[in-house]
């Protein structure tokens, strides 16, 4: 049996990642790949770490793509900068903080756990405290905009009371990153990664990530080999860090980094602020929407991430059903619970390119249409209207 | 200071990979995002893993391609085979052998290390006589084709000492793969790993995996937990292993592997028997060009690499200028050596989609057109007209 060419359809991306992609993005992948070593090559690697730098906000000089996904710049945080004994605080209040604890113990580091209810933020004098319990403390792990939940925590608060006890941040933006503020140097921040395929809508596959010169100085004074060579920041840095005679490492993913060179262009034409304030007012203007369909939010006000919604799923019906139709008639994509949220919340993402004036109306009148007919909705009608009122001129 | 999109040239890749990809594979890349767990997708993969069962000319359900470089296959391979105190012996006569040593250690495993001359193959005798010193040997781990010096060693013949006394192999194909025959069934090869960029002529960035049903077993039974959480294969068989029912590990890079589903397609059609015929033919009228150019393979005939051609640089040349002149008046890249062999070789790779006539006999007269021009060769103009002799129908 031959298996054949694969077309996919043209979906609209609004679940938790990968978001729709700008097709400036796609169209730059598809450019003649060149060598690794290539001296244009070259020069395209020092602009990226340059747009990663803006994005970021910070100037840390080790600031670059990992060749992985999310997951891959998360461990690379934690293989680098934990040596086995060394004491871990992560705070857990959704998936990824679950990860992470998981990467504290495949390092050898010594765990302390901090959680908080799945859909709320950490809570910061639960963190001041185990810092006063835990003096010792080389790390506090938290992730700032928790995919899993739709809920952002107040990193700067965070990152504040471990640097007043010596204590080094490894934070998680994979979701935050250009779809709401995060200052890495203003803040302190120590190991920041996050991911291509979600507010910064380039192909999956990269994370970009960035070091202060203390998290620098630390994997650079190791006592002990970092157990994964891939990973190791030490290689890396001979060949992203170096800006003439690159040392070899291993064989950079030419393509997607083009797709993420121009991602990173389009965001700096937008400007990084006004990305943050787009992602806002699209927020806001779904949210109004799904208050007209009495669909609720999980998170108080104060905690939501405008780039990713997580909805309450009205009682008795079967909400996979929904996502069902939804791509099965509308070629809408959104997304499903984890975990202690599997079956009890939808996760709609406003991320990037797909957060834009026209998906937020097909996405409210596509459910307002599914729930209608489920009989779920009586009146329909309302939603995109009340959505229309953050985008027409007062 | 503003940065402007990029734009890469249009390069001839003839050096060590990566290799010129064929424009379907760019445009297939270029295709609309999907999500990782959109029903499609999942029809795709499943797609992928027939198409590389296939390539590697296996059974093995465990088939599969890992999120990242060619050097993240390798370290999967060791870190899901490895556990503290195993015995590993490493074969290396190359860089990539190097490379294997340190991910021995940084697994803690015992190393055993079997050295040969860079630009011969491995001394099977050796292997024998090393693994009689240690029949505690878990792992005989080697590259099939060492990518740093063009040479291919008898893996079948290192697997079957392996096999008698029950150790497992860990085999490098990253360079070999739809280049020149790998037969990972029938030779009994336990855990190979490749990379898209060479003969498959797909973008960097991805590395396929394939793990026998005994080496599926010593992960799943091992004592400790593997040390990279985003490398167990214990947890990637949740995504990459179901049908149905796919267990989110990571979020997969979806438009690359649009790129390699294309390219194992294009394979496909060719027939891979086809396609090392190829890669033969064109390797010989490459030979016979550079005979006419008194420029020698380093490598003796019987172990040398049809897709990666290690030539001996003439006397009282500058190697660098020449490869310099090759990229900027031709747009050609060729590799340089490394290691030892560095200032010593080039490599002209001929690997997959670059592996065509007009390729071959443009690296010709290039090469014959830099090399007069700096004195090197006299009289010019036979290189190209016997690589031809291969071509016409005799």
């Amino acid at each position: 049996m031959s298996i054949h060419s694969f077309y996919p359809p043209q979906r609209t991306l609004l679940g938790p990642g990968p978001s729709d992609i700008n097709p400036r993005v796609l169209l730059a992948m598809a450019r003649p790949t060149i060598g690794h070593l290539d001296p244009l090559f070259s020069q395209m690697m020092e602009e990226v770490k340059q747009l990663l730098q803006q994005t970021f906000k910070t100037k840390n000089a080790l600031t670059l793509p990992i060749s992985g996904p999310g997951s891959v710049g998360m461990e690379c945080c934690f293989v680098n900068l934990i040596e086995s004994g060394d004491k871990v605080i992560v705070c857990q209040n959704g998936v990824f903080g679950g990860r992470m604890k998981e990467n504290v113990l495949r390092c050898g580091g010594t765990l302390v756990t901090i959680e908080d209810t799945w859909g709320t933020a950490i809570d910061v004098n639960k963190v001041e405290a185990a810092l006063k319990q835990n003096p010792d403390t080389k790390i506090v792990a938290f992730v700032h905009a928790e995919t899993s939940t739709g809920v952002q925590s107040d990193a700067q608060a965070i990152a504040t009371l471990a640097q007043k006890q010596g204590a080094m941040t490894i934070v998680d933006a994979v979701t935050s990153l250009a779809g709401t503020a995060i200052e890495v140097d203003q803040w302190g921040l120590d190991a920041v990664y996050s991911g291509s395929q979600k507010c910064l809508s380039c192909v999956p596959g990269l994370s970009p990530v960035t070091f202060s010169e203390r998290a620098q100085q630390t994997i650079k004074t190791r006592k002990t080999t970092i157990q994964s060579w891939f990973l190791d920041m030490n290689l890396i840095m001979g060949y992203w860090g170096a800006q003439t005679k690159r040392a070899y490492h291993h064989t950079a993913p030419i393509n997607s980094l083009y797709a993420l060179h121009e991602a990173l262009v389009i965001l700096q034409e937008e400007g990084l602020e006004n990305s943050w304030q787009r992602h806002q007012k699209n927020h806001l203007a779904l949210r109004a929407g799904l208050e007209k369909l009495n669909l609720q939010l999980i998170v108080k006000e104060s905690d939501r991430l405008p780039q990713l919604n997580a909805i309450s799923i009205p009682a008795d019906i079967d909400e996979a059903i929904v996502r069902k139709r939804l791509l099965d008639e509308f070629q809408l994509e959104i997304g499903a619970g984890l975990g202690p949220l599997a079956g009890k919340i939808w996760r709609i993402g406003l991320m990037g390119h797909a957060s834009n004036q026209r998906n937020v109306l097909y996405c409210l009148n596509s459910l307002e249409a599914i729930l209608t007919n489920m009989g779920v909705i009586l009146e329909a009608g309302q939603a995109a209207q009340a959505a229309m009122q953050f985008y027409v001129n007062k």
